[in-house]
């Protein structure tokens, strides 16, 4: 970390600080210049608050050269994270497809679409029982009763499954779900995230729509200094200024997670791009640079959908788009 | 709303589509043109679904003409609301000045500021408790027992308050808490607005960093479609590309705010900027477009501030912000 | 088009806009409601000014049906366009690899990287002579000579040359440049874009950093609208809150653009992530979704560049993106 | 500027880097610490192409200390720059009001406006000659024979005028013309900056949409690099993904670019907001937070206008505004 002091630094002050970093274990190395002075820091300093430092009065600038994230970070972790869930494995060259409804709708709808996916090569199930929507008049999901039905489809097809939570509260009814997923809208949840740290299951994190990489590994940061080590991150659309995809989709987000972090990195291209016909090529460019996983919105039947939106694929479809993914793998980046 | 269909629709889907419209108590206005057939719903259509019309084969957009909201909706509610928080009132010509630190630290220090700025006219006290922070390393609050100095500082100087809440688990703590405050990365915490619909006291509701006004509409909406009517919106920067300032402040969001919604709008310049120097320009600024109020952080002593950022004014530069706004009131838009 | 009227509105104004609009040639199908009436405008509504409506007293909304742009519409040229460049072919299934350094310094230079680019597979040779630099002080290109070099290079090594114009008045000077390119901070530069819709080359046209989609291809349709109808779209990164990249590269576009127009598109991951890292998976996935080129920087010697970025390949790391992409192709989405 | 090495650099290639910046008159403090060396340099390093030095293979990061701007920088010109525009004055306390149509459409009706808005108050008249649209297809401006009927509205009332260039080519028009602006889209058409650095005119700079507050001094810049020293900068909202306001109006750069620079600084609501109805208010907000000036769009007859946009004001409506910015005027920041 490097401090660019203001022009003439008040001696006392400057005092202080270098006496109050020096407590904090770090070694000084002070450069006084014709102008400026600064002062660069060794050491830890994953703990200092950049805003504290800031907000002294003979400061003007301070710049970071460690990353503020240390259980997330590659530099410590150079081997990729690979998660075992229950058998399935994602990471470390390890490709794991994730598919289901949008919503859960009924045991039915459910399990027709989960043997479906599981043939045409899903290695997880996802569905929504919680569902976080921007109207309190729209269908908030089943809920509990649409966990009962997640786990009996697990219980049937022998699928790993997935769903998200929405508050802490709900965390006793995640006991039998594999992968507890947090939506974009709770990336900086935090009181959520710290209890996360406490459970035995992997966490799939989702960016937040305007959240930078930076900030989505604090967020991973959380659940991990928490002691649950495994999280797989999701790249799912971000909110830019284009309006002709829902999101705009940050594909370069994949290699630069996966330079900067060990943690296995996924790819939600039914919820960014939020049209169908892009889902494909998407899974297809997702793959290509290296993601290690999708994770893809299928409905059975779009006329009776209670809230699949305009980005579900037909299991055809998506039978489809396994097969042409397995085609690129071997060609992808690494 | 307008349901523009593809060329040539399937007549039977479009006769189920036309009965279920019909079956929520819609009226239809079928055009059919050369290229293109179009259904104009007359009604109340907030419930309705748009993701789930564009699921539809048969659909190729649709428009909403009708807002999706209604409690919040300044149409239902042509007067501005006036929210009386134990005598101390903000909207309909009310401005609330509201101040504070960022956190609470000691009951010296919060004490110290909570009379500073009563006597340069604070109307509402603000200060930390629960803060959420980026880093799980960064000083997360004194939590409970903040609330508490918090209290005591509220029966000391008579000031109502007003501090941040992160989770529903912390509900029990704010019975005292005269206003509730949800920070911009749970704005769209959907289970803990709607646990806020059931509260007495008003909700100060932030709008979320990249959230449009429409969806901080959608999000007070949640609230008092819960029963509880008083929302405070709150303009605090939204993220953009620009670097300059923390936020981008976006103070058309004020006038735009009054004309969609009879809820009080208030401006947060202090972390909107995140720059001290920028609060007084952009404070007389929000007054002048019609803000029925602001909250500036105030702190003591900077060299000792636990988490107060480089936006704090001194207890002084607060007296001379209340006075200028003061000056520039009776000339502001309304 | 369909035009939403406010609430009862003046007869007189009325008549006077459906009497203007069907002199243009237009259908009228009007649509009176409880609370709201629409017009829906059934013809060409290419040349109406939505603004110009959206003026009116008695206008509330308006709503496009029809892409305002003709002659980049797919919808009127469903078969991809195919553009021969002296024999060398891109879109319609026809991939090109462009190559080359980001500023011409030398005729040595320039010579080797070409004939370096060749080998490895490149079909189109790039280079810059004219710059566009943030600051004035930064080195703004050898100009004209550049251009004198890039021809020699283009003489001596056989390939097809692309370089940038800043402004009209270089015009003359490109008589034997094979492709124009005009830069993203350019694509609004609407008289240049005129005076290119009568030359003979093909236009690489970059997407503004702030440009949508359909900005992008209204550009394009001032170039066809002059005649000049082989225009050449290129993604390069938009601008977003993200600074991990220097842009966001915005993939999604390839396909969206693909949709919308029978015009090639390419992608230039070089500029978009300004990180030399991140060109090689950036390639693949572009490759993967559809893209029908790439356009990537090299560079022969780092130490001496005078403006090449730290997104610049070496003349073997291209080589290894030519065969890589080169697998990933016979994959890719069509 | 500080640069900061990657570890353990290559010895030579350090010493040939510290010989290159000493050979450019830089004085050089190298700091080894633990695991990073670090450089920081002394002088003047405008002319340093951080890019450049980005793509050496032993630096990490560069950080810039010191602005890349020089004439546009307060720094060097502590006093507010005073424009006199044949007695006409902006800056350093005088607030000059520009109105008028967005697009000049005749003799009648800009005669007509410029009367009465000369009548209201306004300093100075606007109107478009040469209009960049975004459609080939729509209305592209009189253009010769606008410039022709505005010179002939300053004869008859005696105002300056203000118009809009949009190619080198035109300049031999502006002859009579008193300030010529440069339109967001052209911020960065860095070859007609370097012209407009050679004219006696003072320019008004409009901020590209997705400009930053440096990149749009940089900009300043390359004119007064050229020898004219008179630029306004002209706030006129940026693009966000916020779609209730055409863009956002970024009133922090007010005070923010009159901390950076000399130059006086106006702002244009009318373009930023897109909505008559947010023009009083985001005025009013402007000069409290101390602009130097506002340009605002007048219309006499919006039924007719040819492409004034809904954010145009009756001059009635611009009356009112003039007198009530003129009642915040004297309580503004400054």
């Amino acid at each position: 970390m490097i401090i660019i002091l203001k022009e003439s630094p008040d001696k006392k002050q400057l005092d202080n600080l270098i006496n109050w970093l020096k407590s904090m274990g770090l070694e000084i190395h002070l450069s006084v210049g014709a102008t400026r002075t600064i002062l660069g820091l060794i050491g830890d300093t994953t703990s200092i608050d950049i805003d504290l430092l800031l907000a002294l009065d003979i400061v003007d600038d301070v710049k970071r050269i460690q990353e503020p994230y240390k259980n997330a970070n590659r530099k410590f972790h150079p081997d990729d994270l690979v998660i075992d869930i229950n058998g399935t494995k994602i990471g470390g060259g390890n490709f794991l497809m994730i598919a289901g409804p949008c919503s859960i709708e009924s045991a039915e709808q459910l399990n027709d679409i989960a043997f479906r996916v599981k043939k045409a090569g899903a290695g997880m199930l996802r569905g929504g029982a919680f569902k976080p929507r921007t109207s309190p008049y729209a269908f908030q999901g089943l809920r509990e009763q649409g966990i009962e039905l997640l786990i009996e489809a697990k219980k049937k097809t022998g699928l790993p499954v997935v769903t998200e939570i929405m508050d802490i509260s709900q965390l006793h009814l995640f006991e039998e779900v594999d992968v507890i997923q947090v939506g974009a809208r709770n990336m900086q949840n935090f009181e959520l995230l710290k209890e996360l740290g406490k459970v035995r299951q992997p966490i799939l994190l989702k960016r937040g729509l305007s959240s930078t990489l930076n900030e989505l590994l604090m967020s991973a940061e959380y659940i991990m200094a928490g002691g649950n080590e495994n999280v797989i991150l999701c790249e799912r659309g971000i909110r830019t200024f284009e309006t002709a995809t829902r999101n705009t989709l940050d594909l370069s987000a994949v290699p630069m997670l996966k330079s900067m972090s060990h943690l296995p990195v996924i790819v939600d291209p039914s919820h960014a791009t939020g049209l169908s016909r892009l889902v494909l090529p998407m899974a297809l460019a997702a793959a290509a640079c290296g993601a290690d996983g999708l994770i893809i919105e299928v409905h059975n039947d779009p006329e009776h959908a209670l809230c699949d939106g305009p980005q579900s694929l037909t299991p055809d479809a998506f039978e489809t788009l396994t097969k042409r993914v397995g085609q690129i793998l071997p060609y992808a980046y690494r």
